[in-house]
């Protein structure tokens, strides 16, 4: 019988995990802070989220919960950034609406409304700003969430490489919803909804700096869909969603297991990888586990669920490749293994300086 | 006894201005596409809006409206990129939370939740990055309204001049509060809430641009007491509120008489005025109608009412120096004048061209 925690021992978690809070110790801030690994968890856990203290802040979540009358709202903000701007698979436009979105479908949450800052570098291409426009507007019609609100500023030459957009979700959970990595029970299954990967290797060889010629495109989709077929199906016995962006899947189960202070076991055969994505790794020397996703949801669902879970995925033409993936266990806490295939194990640990900077 | 519009005829009001909307032909983004003024109308309007169409962007208030749930929330987001980062009276973390808190204002929203989007450069100092996380912390302390999530993204050296903030916020509007530019009516009063010009005049000072010695500090305050004070006394007959902030209140009055499709007169001796801003504006040649603030309301209220409304505001610290400065007539249609001390009247035009990019 899986462990049940009451409220107050999830409080208990929290406080303890702030005990532990990383420091920053840092005097400049460098790339890797952005890459979503150790650096990043540093900067924001050891004094972006002290310095503006706050319960929902302090969750960390992929989207914050606010209660307005009676209503539970989730809130989540993403900048993109993403060099280049377009990229096989999609781009800038198409993904700061997917990305947010995103994060709201991880917390559960419909989305209900955008808003859109655009920062644009003097001298842009006013086809480029159409067309990325264009995107956004095509990817906000496919979620069914309109884009109600946003800003337009304008720097200097040389600053801002053309267009970055702050895109900000707003979305409504359902009354019966809970879901927090405190959540995550031993024994829960870990699904993944599709192929792992894709997004941050089209960026890489979109950005001509590997001499490889693969047809690699970015997974960039709305997972709403997804994660709704998911609550229906598996209900309370859904614990814990992610968006497996930077840092990929690797970064999130290190996450989720620092937090429930459970151990994660990935089974690596079981990933779904498609083939080019595994020849581009292994000649770079990357593990598809760190690349990152904008497409792909990681879900804990307790054990007896998970067969229902990974049908209700596949039945969507998005989780057509969900796989499960690996288990909760006890120990070790807080870490996490990958079994190889040779019935060895390593240690899947979080990702540590900056492989792939600006990936999203 | 002033005209009342029926829904449908507001409604018409819209379709007319969509039809009159300004057309975007540039081909490239120029400084001036950030200025606040025409260009920066031409593209909103022109461009971004038809692309993204809907109901709530075409409204183009300060912040969108969203029904969740039978309540009406107010969404708004803006991405703050002034240079320098910090200028006297203020700093880029505290300006991004007054602002964002000030577009929720002005939609008569009280802020609920902030959400905090970090674009940081590489090599940005740490300590410069701690001390405008505490400037953000303070004001949404003294806004009333926490910080509950947040991105951190970080781009290559020579970009994003050190920091660049996208604060988005989430306001919870009361059911009987209505709000708008075309609720504006001939006769209504035209008060504004404090001496305007700072924010823009101490960022230009601080540049360095300008050979002049003079204090002025940025006017950078949460506008929400204001706003409530305000919407508590006047009622219904409270019409419009905006948040001059790029093109300063010039630029204000101009969208609200393009909307409604009535005329504003200014008395110019009336609009307050810091001695150290108006020296300033006469040795640079720059109208102060048209240099942003960053804590002033221009409020549209019954003229009954407006004694009332006055008193209220300036029972407020930050409303000390509120004034009526002008009134609404049903000519020129869509225009703005100012009566000047001899009794003349000159038109008061939309801002064209850039005199000054980059302040907020």
């Amino acid at each position: 019988m899986p462990k049940q925690f009451t409220e107050a021992e999830v409080i208990e978690r929290i406080e303890d995990m702030r005990r532990r809070r990383p420091r920053f110790t840092d005097t400049q801030i460098t790339m890797s802070h952005g890459s979503g690994g150790k650096a990043s968890r540093q900067l924001v856990e050891g004094l972006i989220v002290p310095l503006l203290d706050n319960p929902a802040l302090a969750c960390l979540g992929d989207a914050a919960r606010v209660q307005v009358e009676g209503a539970t709202l989730a809130l989540t903000t993403d900048s993109f950034v993403v060099h280049p701007l377009a990229f096989p698979g999609g781009s800038i436009g198409e993904l700061a609406v997917n990305g947010t979105v995103n994060d709201l479908a991880a917390a559960g949450a419909r989305p209900i409304s955008l808003a859109a800052a655009l920062i644009l570098e003097e001298g842009l291409d006013a086809e480029v700003l159409r067309g990325e426009l264009e995107a956004m507007a095509a990817a906000a019609q496919q979620a069914g969430v309109p884009v109600v609100t946003g800003d337009t500023k304008v720097v200097e030459r040389g600053k801002a490489d053309g267009l970055y957009i702050t895109t900000t979700g707003v979305g409504l959970v359902a009354s019966d919803v809970a879901l927090a990595p405190e959540l995550v029970q031993p024994g829960d299954k870990v699904l993944v909804s599709g192929t792992v990967g894709e997004h941050g290797m089209a960026i890489m060889l979109a950005r001509g700096q590997v001499d490889l010629d693969a047809d690699i495109r970015s997974d960039t989709a709305p997972l709403w869909p997804l994660a709704e077929a998911l609550l229906a199906t598996c209900g309370a016995d859904l614990h814990c969603m992610r968006d497996a962006t930077r840092g990929g899947v690797a970064t999130v189960l290190n996450e989720i297991v620092l937090t429930c202070q459970l151990g994660a076991v990935v089974i690596e055969d079981k990933v779904p990888l498609r083939p080019e994505v595994v020849g581009a790794c292994e000649l770079l020397g990357i593990d598809p586990l760190y690349v990152a996703n904008e497409g792909k949801l990681v879900a804990f669902v307790a054990p007896d669920r998970a067969d229902e879970a990974l049908e209700a995925l596949r039945a969507h033409p998005t989780g057509a490749a969900a796989a499960i993936i690996g288990e909760v266990a006890e120990e070790p806490a807080g870490r996490v293994l990958g079994r190889t295939g040779f019935g060895g194990h390593r240690m899947i640990d979080m990702l540590v300086g900056d492989p792939l900077p600006r990936i999203c």
